[in-house]
């Protein structure tokens, strides 16, 4: 899959459009189809920005068309806002004008259940096939591809990354946006793809197994639309890791996407053991789809399941042993060698330093920061430990100034990150206290992380979680 | 259990007592024999408080005294901060002066695995034990009561409330009383009692189910010291809920929880079974601890296991029908009676309102908060539905106008939990925004919840694992 060699895509000039026209543009801030216009705008677009609204006039600046084909230039890409009655005959329209992808974010079609709707989801569907015009949606809020500046959202990251995440819930992909980039993840897409009556996942999945700037692949599939989606799925896991969350897994959830996207979810058994076939990664959560995605996204590749943990404090370092156990990755304790080195440092004998090295241990038994970086460096140096756990614990400062003693918390586990070029995933809890200076000496040792490419989690069981698909992911073979 | 009739508990006029002596008090603030007077003094211990150091002189305004028995008045409970070797002639000085209680935060003894270190605190629970002197710990925090000013901690809240917690560990008792005190929950009392060579789980929980200070009880077990525990886990669960995180799951756990209490952790299975046989609730992380004494402690008793979900969107409420079928709960679609309500409140036909309700459906359809507030109230005051959950979802505000959507949400929510009076709870992400303006407006909507009593959880995943156990709990009968 060289750049050289490799025929592209059919999607990847479609979602690289030079020129966008946004139907059913408004001047009216509150309306999805001003809002276009204005993410487009705000984000820099690269391209040409057409408002077209049969109304006329003037939007942000921008002339509006009164139609698609009065618009003197080419159109590539056209973005629908417009009620679902008047889709067909946008549809001619965009053949005409020699448009490439349609994207709906008009609704109100399929997934209402009523039959007259379906019909015309299926006759949209069908003359957009035979004039030649892809189809992304209906229902659904488009693409984010920071490269060339599209986007859905307002304040969106301007950065591009290495992570693509497809949706069919508009909201999951704006969460994944949002949450995401709090976590230090870059995208090199999102795709909000809806009822997915034309493109779908097995499409966007097979594109993105070729697209040679995406490296991980998320997905969020109420039902999948395609007896491809099996042999595609394979092909890309083999590529790149796959993490998915699907939904549907309760009669409940099936109820509910059934009204969302208008979706058969299919049997969850049957799903999970597809997964496992081809390797992909099941998650069930967006917290645990964002968790596993940084991990893939943050941590080189480990050499083996061996964790080394500096813990929190005794009751936390044994739950933190616990939950890597649990989850597939060993905690070994530590080699007489290593022990016998951490001796050399202590002045009192009956100090007990293990793994999950038990910080409190430590610290208030007259050894500071120093001591306990010398025992973290010895043992995350130790060629036993492949992978390693910085728990900053559940920290409580009294006052303002011993927010350093977390800031010197963070520090150490930073220097011997860098010391061990080891994968090091960061613990820290969210910062949601009530107090202002509690939040912001959390809030800035979070951002100090995410500034150097740590891979962070809120939780002990989170990370562990996450590390756990991680590591089964990279060791299946050699498990 | 009444007031009247019962005998007290031997535990509880040792958990009151009228005047606490500190041995090893210090003026040196990094020391722990200065800490415990300073929290006594700032938390306005009722009783009196004698700072003890063979040096003498004054800590904090308080007359120090050279020993136990230069104290002129008598002395109920002792909190021993010196080094184990002299401990056992504090025993004798304790025995002599009429103390009661003598907890040992000092350390360094059992867990240590050292034998003589072993042997040492066998000696000294035996020369308690025949000199009529109970202990708690060694290696223990000891004993937060908020009703009578005793505390191990700064900033303690002062309410009392009526869920209790015993922890083996001191960083975990700690953790609770500063994050659960963050979620609303007030406490009867919080004893980490360490490695529990005289006072263990066993007695504690025993006199936690005749206390009627208290309605909840949680643990954290790293290893049962008394053969009674399968008998009085069986009548403590019988009164009231108990909810137990028990730790040593796995072998690195198990290793981890030696060296921590020096306790032997048992079979997980053979607990497992226990728990289900006394109908305990059994958790695996404190973050479940939390947010299971939130349920009990937030919400009445419910009548049933059908959930009403007010959901955060489409994608959302997908995953909230999941998780909560997949914990044991039900949500049942709409009744045609309710659905046909509904409808005379909307203007269009093809909108979808259905169990979860999908707000994002709603809100930008035109419609606003009042129109979502009565949708709700017909939902929630269905008698199908027995229990509700408003998920404010993921908000994402672009400019700090849009926190009052946030606020107007949240109102939303209130107003349906007053007007119904269903156990209802709120679904409030982490407050962890790296601007000062998001952090405040969501943490403000975090205290305006709290402040009146609302179970408030950070995700739609734990809300739904702590409601399952919250449920199956009261329902298990009636399954």
């Amino acid at each position: 899959m060289g750049h050289t060699s490799r025929i592209p895509h059919p999607l990847e000039s479609l979602l690289n459009p030079r020129s966008i026209a946004v139907v059913g543009a408004s001047s009216n801030p509150n309306k999805q189809g001003y809002r276009y216009v204005r993410h487009l705008l705000d984000f820099g677009f690269e391209g040409k920005i057409y408002p077209v609204n049969h109304r006329g006039g003037n939007i942000l600046g921008l002339e509006v068309y009164p139609s698609i084909s009065a618009i003197p230039e080419p159109v590539d890409y056209v973005i629908s806002t417009i009620p679902a009655e008047h889709v067909p005959q946008l549809v001619q329209d965009c053949a005409h004008k020699g448009v490439k992808l349609l994207q709906l974010y008009t609704a109100q079609l399929g997934e209402t259940g009523i039959p007259e709707r379906k019909q015309l989801e299926v006759h949209i569907a069908d003359l957009a096939h035979r004039l030649g015009i892809r189809l992304l949606g209906p229902n659904c809020m488009g693409v984010y591809r920071p490269e060339i500046g599209l986007t859905f959202r307002f304040s969106s990251a301007k950065a591009s990354g290495d992570v693509a995440f497809i949706s069919q819930s508009a909201g999951h992909a704006a969460e994944m946006m949002y949450r995401g980039t709090l976590r230090g993840l870059n995208f090199s897409q999102i795709v909000s793809y809806g009822n997915a009556v034309d493109i779908n996942e097995t499409e966007l999945l097979e594109y993105l197994a070729h697209d040679p700037n995406t490296k991980i692949i998320a997905a969020y599939i109420e039902g999948v639309r395609s007896r491809d989606f099996p042999r595609v799925l394979k092909i890309a896991a083999e590529h790149k890791p796959v993490i998915i969350l699907k939904v549907g897994r309760t009669q409940a959830g099936a109820r509910a996407v059934a009204s969302h996207t208008g979706s058969l979810v299919g049997d969850y058994v049957v799903w999970k053991g597809l997964m496992k076939q081809c390797r992909a990664i099941p998650v069930e959560s967006i917290e645990e789809l964002i968790d596993t995605a940084v991990a893939f996204a943050k941590l080189p590749r480990p050499k083996g399941r061996n964790v080394g943990v500096i813990g929190s404090g005794g009751g936390g370092s044994i739950l933190a042993a616990d939950e890597f156990e649990l989850h597939g990755l060993h905690v070994p304790s530590l080699p007489k060698q290593v022990s016998n080195k951490i001796k050399t440092f202590l002045d009192d004998d009956r100090m007990i330093v293990g793994n999950p090295v038990d910080v409190s241990m430590i610290i208030p038994g007259g050894w500071g920061f120093e001591e306990l970086k010398r025992i973290s460096k010895t043992i995350a140096s130790h060629p036993l430990y492949q992978i390693l756990i910085g728990d900053a614990g559940e920290w409580r400062p009294d006052t303002p100034s011993e927010i350093s003693d977390y800031q010197a918390m963070v520090s150490m586990f930073l220097e011997v990150r860098e010391s061990t070029k080891k994968p090091m995933a960061i613990v820290l809890r969210p910062a949601d206290h009530a107090e202002e200076w509690r939040w912001r000496g959390f809030i800035e040792q979070q951002q100090r992380c995410l500034s150097k490419g740590v891979a962070i989690f809120p939780s002990v069981s989170r990370t562990a979680r996450a590390l756990g698909k991680f590591i089964s992911y990279h060791l299946t073979s050699s498990a």
